[in-house]
């Protein structure tokens, strides 16, 4: 038989257990041919799991009601119709929450006897490991010297990222609920210094941590912990958003409460890239945009507008219009 | 004599005329060896310049008291220790808000005689037109076919956006106040649309106008145009922050009213980087991953924590757990 944990409702807050079914349903049959039927080892329980509970948008679509709980396994091959998976074999795969998967191939990878444990790929070298990787070296970019602070830096992902960090010479700032979880990212993970957001003094607690300020925030939790991440930014930081795992418990539809977490929320579904800038950073491109924008403008293709005042003496009242809007294109004041 | 316009008082909210003093000084003596004398002829008036008037650290110091207000300008050479700029040299310079200023030369850009107005070297080839540049080309990074939606989309900077938008063969939103603007951006500009955020109905009519989602959104505005432009965008858009509109008329200190207008606010000034990913968008790198982390995990540099709960059954309460913060590492279930 295959044991099988199916959704049996949707949780309009924190789950419960009720929430899901164990059902005993026969063994799928199969495989078919580019197919594989998989025994399921190891489950791996990931906090995406609650998003998927729900019945809204994201980047994955939701678990239906009466259908099994997604989630990655480490599974054995009992039969195999596909090239190069035979019996016995250890996979990575999607296998849900239930005893036996039929899948293809091709959504299964092999796990090559390497000296590591197995279930490690659903951590370290699995997708935890792996999107502290990507976020980290990918998108943060850190430089030896630079100060990086890890939210729910003792989970799988966060734990990661510190010492991915360290290894890339940086300093690195647990962020944790509890002092054992305190305590564990500094001895177990080798972060430099750990801060428990339960604290009452937590900012200023953070703020000490973090002598040279914030220049990678690896952003798992939102909320009160952005809150207080936000102003100890340093000039040119980069925040990956990985997670906002203060939102996963919030009803089907996920209303966020404030519009700081509606952004936060659709930078991570959506991916989004939002970047500050100041001209001045870029006067690298300034002979470029010259040379290719001045003949546009010389030409007509670029049309220009100006709203010139004349005298220096009016430039204060034509400032204070400009700001309410009633100039009309680039104000300019000829002086004399 | 050098008439000058100072900082008199630093304003609260919308600044007033009162807060500017004009005096007449001597002309400044000089030019020393490296700088030069400028005569200013045009003078530019920007939105920064609100914030400038501010006691609150920026990306650039604030006016001092009694100091002169900032500003670029057209200016004309009028005396020269400088190789390279001779009297009558048309030249681009912070003058600021007066008739004389005495510049090193390193500081002024002299203009070319190449057809184009000298005056568009405050606007659409200046700092206006640059910025355009800058944010559109060097983030945004607009493909052909996509949707670019344009806060204050009839400003100097606004205005330049949309048309190299449009030149990239983007569909253009402009976004600008009343119905004067509006017209102004479809029919001088030639947005494909144009929407007016003091429309009651602001929201839907910008949906409306973005049947296809937003691709980009160049931000200059803040609040709650940004508010309605979030849930538009699609997935992997990209928001230059350039200007923040909304909060330039706050209080010295500039206290923001939402954690968003703080985010939204320390993005421009810190220049920082927020990207949200999802690990699958990276899977070209897993290998990569695979083979730099695994060693490490072998060796033990990397220190793994795992947290196995025995039995299928007991998935959903470990799951319940997790969400509460139950379990130390990663949490994995041991099926039978």
């Amino acid at each position: 038989m295959n044991r099988q944990w199916q959704l049996a409702s949707r949780p309009a807050a924190e789950p419960r257990t009720a929430d899901f079914r164990l059902r005993e349903l026969a063994i799928p049959e199969g495989p078919r041919r580019g197919e594989v039927l998989l025994r399921n080892r190891y489950l791996s329980l990931d906090p995406y799991m609650r998003w998927r509970m729900n019945d809204a948008k994201s980047y994955a679509p939701p678990v239906g009601l009466g259908e099994v709980m997604v989630g990655a396994t480490i599974s054995e091959v009992v039969a195999s119709e596909a090239e190069g998976l035979a019996p016995g074999d250890l996979v990575v795969a999607g296998g849900g929450w239930q005893d036996y998967a039929l899948q293809p191939a091709a959504a299964v990878r092999r796990i090559d006897s390497d000296g590591v444990e197995p279930i490690a790929y659903l951590g370290a070298l699995g997708s935890p490991g792996f999107t502290a990787y990507a976020g980290l070296m990918k998108i943060a970019q850190p430089q030896p010297g630079e100060t990086v602070v890890v939210g729910a830096a003792t989970g799988p992902v966060g734990s990661m990222v510190g010492q991915l960090a360290r290894s890339a010479g940086c300093s690195t700032v647990a962020i944790a609920g509890g002092a054992e979880k305190c305590g564990l990212a500094r001895s177990h993970f080798g972060f430099d210094a750990a801060v428990d957001h339960r604290d009452a003094n937590f900012k200023d607690r953070l703020a000490a941590a973090c002598p040279k300020g914030i220049d990678v925030y690896f952003e798992n939790i939102g909320g009160p912990v952005l809150d207080a991440v936000i102003p100890l930014l340093n000039d040119f930081a980069r925040v990956p958003v990985c997670g906002v795992i203060s939102q996963y418990n919030g009803a089907a539809g996920m209303p966020a409460t404030t519009p700081l977490d509606t952004l936060m929320r659709n930078a991570l579904v959506k991916r989004l890239t939002l970047r500050g800038f100041i001209v001045t950073d870029f006067a690298e491109y300034r002979d470029e945009f010259i040379a290719k924008v001045a003949p546009l403008v010389t030409s007509g293709a670029i049309a220009r507008l100006e709203d010139v005042v004349d005298g220096l003496e009016r430039a204060p009242e034509a400032f204070v219009g400009m700001l309410r809007g009633a100039n009309r294109g680039k104000l300019i004041v000829r002086i004399d």
